[in-house]
């Protein structure tokens, strides 16, 4: 244990330390240049004893600026590209074809069978029918990974993913940790269309129910509204819906690798309700004037099954208690897991299946007071969440904004239990907006859109409550949250129309698919080794300025399983 | 710390470390050939002693029978016969005169006044009013055991519960565990015949419920349902529950320190429950035609009152915090201490007590609140959760279902709650369908009976829905999950009867019960010792062999505990 | 890790150990007779020195008796005089000014402004104003706490009144703790006036609302109560909360830093709604005869708006997940928090508003929900949570009571929902009336009076439902309920006179504010030093003597994070 401090601050998951331990023994004589890498599987050893002999070979590398004497070394290029670009040469890198991957190889997010039959189109389909499989995988032994036969073939462990990445919504790489693909370089357009896109969906779709029921709402008949907003909303939304959705099918069928890790990051996985959650907000908010009735049911099964398909899956595993149990993996995003049934209870409640909507009304409410919970009490073992306010925590509001609305919606009237959901969101709604820090010094991404749809929905769920209880107050709460949320889709749009063709920087490198799966294949932890190495090596002191105070803290328990199994193992 | 490994993996009790340090210093010089074993107290210390010096004092031990000097020491002899047996000349022998007790000593587990007066029959009444006495128990000092002044005078804790035991129902002795009694030869029938047996009473209750509610329903008037198969369900149901009765009260008379052994234990503790469960669900079943409109109050009180004072108590220690707190002990069947309010509120309805059945269903649903979100969020402090999916997972539907039912009739219709919570329990169900390995891979008990009334109550629970929401959709729901319910509780007859009557093996010898009380006294920690001792004696690799990793990594908060106190009594 | 096992457990945060480190290398050369102490910021770091070195200065101080040569060194006394007394030379000492202060300096808790202008009279407003600024406190990064510039401009943190105090108040200093202001002599008496103090007025205002509510009540008729208890007791309450609001402005005014650790106290802090609480009972209770038909709705928003700001601060607190993130600081007493939400509601239903009852009511219950899962769970996190059974339980009974005489006045009946309620709240009741040693063995103190306006609560919601359920067990309850609640009232007031008039002792020194920031500043834990001072020092045995072994099992896993980071800084 204290022998081998390198090995401690691992995140959740014990690996067979025996690699750390060669790693020790061989970090002296064994100092090749590797200008040719080997191929994946032998790839990852090696990096895994560079890294390990860590201060050694980088003290080398720059030895030759400092003036030293064995310069002979080449650095390890902590750009992030040494694993992806030198591949090239590697045993994997014949596959790379792609066209923007001429340097880096992106090969290993590609499909499996692309890459073995080249180009054989799979169905679309096949996203849907996968996310079923996994289950095996999880049901491994806890506390020992697979054996990393093929770095991408398994599942990244959840804790991989907080122990690799940061930030509330766990995009950011840490600083020490390396990625499979060249960090310096433009990744394939498909690789960095994150599943994260579907929430400007959320956002379009939702506003555009909104100014539906603005326009068509008595209670809100003194605006004037004319339906045509609603419907210029509604194409808008549809057109980007699928957009996204072909393209996020494209990247299915070529770069399904990519899209498995997305599907084991433990927030993003919850994007995964998305798609289903804005077509059914398009179906919702098909404008009146050139809508039937009611729609067809068939339409509310199309959209509600592959989400409820997915619900059996989430919340087993929450249920099941691997490594993705609730209390680990709950944070603010895992209300979009709950919401959609709220919404699917809507579209029920609109085609004439009031006794599905019940169904999933009740399912909704036994998981929302769950997350609800378990989100409050904010467990030490839950790492996801972060200190800081941030627009994802807007998602505390969506949910019991969206109980309110599918309640009302199935019983008829805004009634009791309707009001206590809408008021819990009003207030969820007050507590985030006295938070002056609220929208603060983060970083725009698309994931942003997502967070706007819960301010829609407790705007539209003012709107109902507008019309049941008409007065000055209700008419203004509605009118204002209305307001602010179309503010926020407007300055959201404008933000993305310059990312996109202004900065042309909409689309960033999705770094997180990206981690190593195994931590001594990409990072060396900057508590022990990397502090020592500072005081030789100057120029990696970056490794140490960031370290992960508060991830340690977080992980501490796993820590100490972990030692716990070093010692057995020993 | 890294001093004495030996004690670090040790459930969630810290013992007073000074007997480990007496044993290392001792166990070289005091080896003395114990032919005659000594008075309980001092067995408990000399079983220390040799395992902590480990190979060595049982290989003296059994020295004499195998004539040979220090060279041939015998291993470890598995069977577990080692306590129980030679306990045969010791102090507690003498008492030994059960028939099928010839060499083991079962009178360990015998009523104390028995033991002191002979056979005075103790009432039968005696469980019931003990219940509440173990509190002073649980209010001692945490951390700190009561002195094991008596191997078996005082309770067992839960955690050792945990340490020594695993499987699902925490029914199997882990492999290094020794047991108080013989594992190789037959116990006597009261000793084998645990609480989970009126499991087999409430599988049968309800069944003859829903075979009453399936001919009496106007939803299900179709299936023409002949009322005789409710009275002959009833009648075995009654027949079944009168013999259980009588044999576990016989065992509440004779061997009252085994029932204290299972109602200490964290299963079991809610099966408790059952038998009055049981009871009301007979009464609820009566048929029709021979039944009077309604019963009388007495029998509620009758059956809710011990019922009741059960939940004050289990629930006291939930609240109170000790060892037993709600997020050390919750597992599955914690739902049957639930579920019993539902049931009493369905009977109270039936007798007319309208209010008493609202009260007993705010009690049920504040708690099943509480259990569900604590079972979902599967806290790292709650061991006694596997991972595999289990028949006792069923658990998670009888609640809801049993709340629906009991709503329904409190407040006379099949309103919004009593659909929230029907739609509960059937998400619930489907959930658990379509895990395919659900059923597969677990030997069959008796317990599992207690897994087949959910599936009949969520079954009534679809009848009365269909009553309510008369369409194809629900009557075939209806008709499906009965028969489901129905099969399955065929399927365990055939298997009980077969067990019962040609593999003879109905009753297993029941492990859990004779479990020892400290891990000093039973139990080398595998991970340290354990490891050494296999050096030398490779014929106890087997304590390596299935090293409880699973164990180690989910114990280790409390385990940092123990080190912590380690340090200062140092 | 192993090299430096004295600042092991240590509560919950991470200090810097290169104090501890100097302090070891130091304990040798530096041991001069600190006569006069030096100004406070030299004076925690010397005071640290001389606990650091342990050891060798007590060693000395005793050495005299041992027979030692440098014993010439005065013993460390431990009344707690050090701190608070020496200080009268100190920097800060210039400013004692009080006219109880002559030998201990208090005005290191005057506010602020008092000490740079002396006398400027704060508006008594400050208080609320002010509660919304700490906010930049907590959002310090975790782990790490700020600069002990001034050991009292900082706020404590949470941990800290964990590790200092203990008791289910949290109100006594362990024993190994020293205090910043003198244990022997008398303070000001603003010093001693906590905000506990308004449990009277709870106490008071909710007996007279439930001696309006005995008279008035149709159910209770029968008893033919006057209305001029009612009258008395009303008249009584507003006299208390008068007076007490007075003390406690005044308090404000002149010790706003004693306030301010008030505010951080995790028990303590609950009891900042009581003031709000405490008006709207008497708002409630006013007598029917002399009061209008409903009072003016500006009262309510009087009441409601800073007990609402309070809320938006506390919850968000719970939520964002600092050092007081609930599932670290829930205590019985977190039902304050929850409770002021439904006597909202309720006083919102008497001057008319119900939509913003209903608005307070949501709050209130979703909370509740939260609370009451977190609290029944016994999460190990949670570490103010007592073993014993308290008064401060029965804080368990005021939030569903509330909840359900809430509903029934916004929603005008006694339905399911209030039932619910109500039923759980006489579950809860029971359940703690069952339990013998509930009100025994504690000290009487004045936030006992808090602990009675459950049970009345509880009574008021019986009369309640006896009037939906007018028959002999509904009106038999309500009457012993409130005979029960009556007679704690009573004992509670001769006790109360008795202490203040006989005994003189109401308001003993409030020890729970004068906990140093710092261990380091004031305590020596008593685990490993302690244990090795112990040999040489027996006089200092009393140190071991209540080794907070419950304390230590609780902080584990803060514990282990602790370590984590002294290995990161080293």
């Amino acid at each position: 244990m204290a022998a081998d401090p390198s090995s401690s601050s691992t995140g959740q998951h014990a690996f067979p330390p025996e690699n750390s331990r060669q790693t020790a023994t061989m970090s002296g004589p064994l100092n090749p240049r590797d200008e040719r890498r080997p191929p994946p599987m032998q790839r990852a050893f090696n990096r895994q004893v560079s890294l390990g002999s860590g201060v050694t070979v980088l003290g080398m590398d720059r030895g030759g600026r400092n003036g030293g004497g064995r310069g002979q070394q080449r650095a390890l290029p902590r750009s992030g590209r040494s694993l992806g670009v030198l591949n090239h040469s590697g045993a994997l890198g014949q596959a790379a074809g792609d066209g923007g991957a001429r340097r880096g190889d992106f090969s290993m997010f590609r499909t499996k069978s692309t890459l073995s039959k080249q180009n054989s189109l799979l169905p679309t389909r096949i996203r849907e029918s996968d996310l079923d499989l996994p289950t095996h995988v999880e049901d491994q032994p806890v506390g020992r990974p697979a054996p990393a036969e093929d770095p991408l073939n398994k599942s990244v462990p959840a804790g991989r993913y907080f122990a690799a990445l940061r930030g509330p919504e766990l995009d950011e790489v840490r600083d020490y940790e390396d990625i499979l693909l060249p960090k310096d370089e433009v990744w394939p357009f498909l690789l960095r269309f994150p599943i994260g896109c579907f929430g400007v969906c959320l956002g379009l779709g939702s506003q555009s129910i909104l100014w539906g029921a603005l326009a068509a709402s008595p209670a809100m008949r003194f605006l004037r509204v004319t339906p045509m907003i609603n419907l210029a909303l509604w194409v808008l939304a549809v057109a980007v819906l699928v957009a996204t959705s072909v393209t996020y099918a494209l990247k299915c069928v070529f770069y399904f690798e990519a899209i498995r890790r997305e599907y084991f990051h433990p927030v993003r996985v919850n994007f995964f309700f998305a798609p289903w959650i804005a077509a059914m907000f398009v179906t919702i908010g098909l404008p009146r004037a050139y809508a039937p009735e009611r729609p067809h049911p068939a339409v509310w099964c199309a959209f509600v099954l592959p989400l409820f398909a997915l619900e059996l899956k989430i919340y087993g595993q929450w249920l099941s208690g691997g490594k993705r149990r609730l209390c680990k993996v709950a944070n603010p995003s895992s209300h979009l897991s709950v919401v959609g049934n709220f919404v699917g209870a809507i579209l029920a409640a609109r085609v004439g299946w009031a006794e599905a909507g019940k169904f999933l009304w009740a399912i909704g409410v036994a998981h929302y007071i769950v997350v609800f919970v378990t989100l409050y009490q904010r467990l030490p073992t839950n790492e996801a969440l972060p200190k800081e306010l941030h627009p994802v925590y807007s998602m505390f509001i969506a949910t019991p904004s969206a109980a309110s609305l599918a309640w009302a919606a199935i019983y008829g009237s805004f009634d009791a239990v309707a009001r206590t959901f809408f008021f819990m969101a009003i207030f969820l709604y007050l507590s985030l907006v006295v938070r002056i820090n609220f929208f603060r010094g983060f970083r725009f991404s698309l994931a942003w859109w997502s967070y706007t749809f819960p301010m829609t929905t407790a705007s539209l769920a003012t709107v109902k409550y507008a019309e049941a209880v008409p007065c000055f107050a209700s008419r203004a709460l509605a009118l204002s949250l209305s307001l602010m949320s179309t503010t926020m889709v407007s300055l959201l749009l404008v933000s993305t129309l310059l990312h996109a063709f202004v900065w042309r920087s909409l689309f960033p490198n999705d770094l997180a698919i990206a981690i190593t799966k195994d931590k001594q294949n990409g990072a060396v932890r900057p508590n022990a080794r990397g502090k020592r190495a500072s005081k030789r090596v100057h120029d990696i002191k970056r490794w140490a300025k960031q370290a992960p105070l508060s991830l340690v803290s977080s992980i501490t328990k796993s820590h100490s399983a972990d030692k716990e199994e070093e010692e057995k193992t020993e």
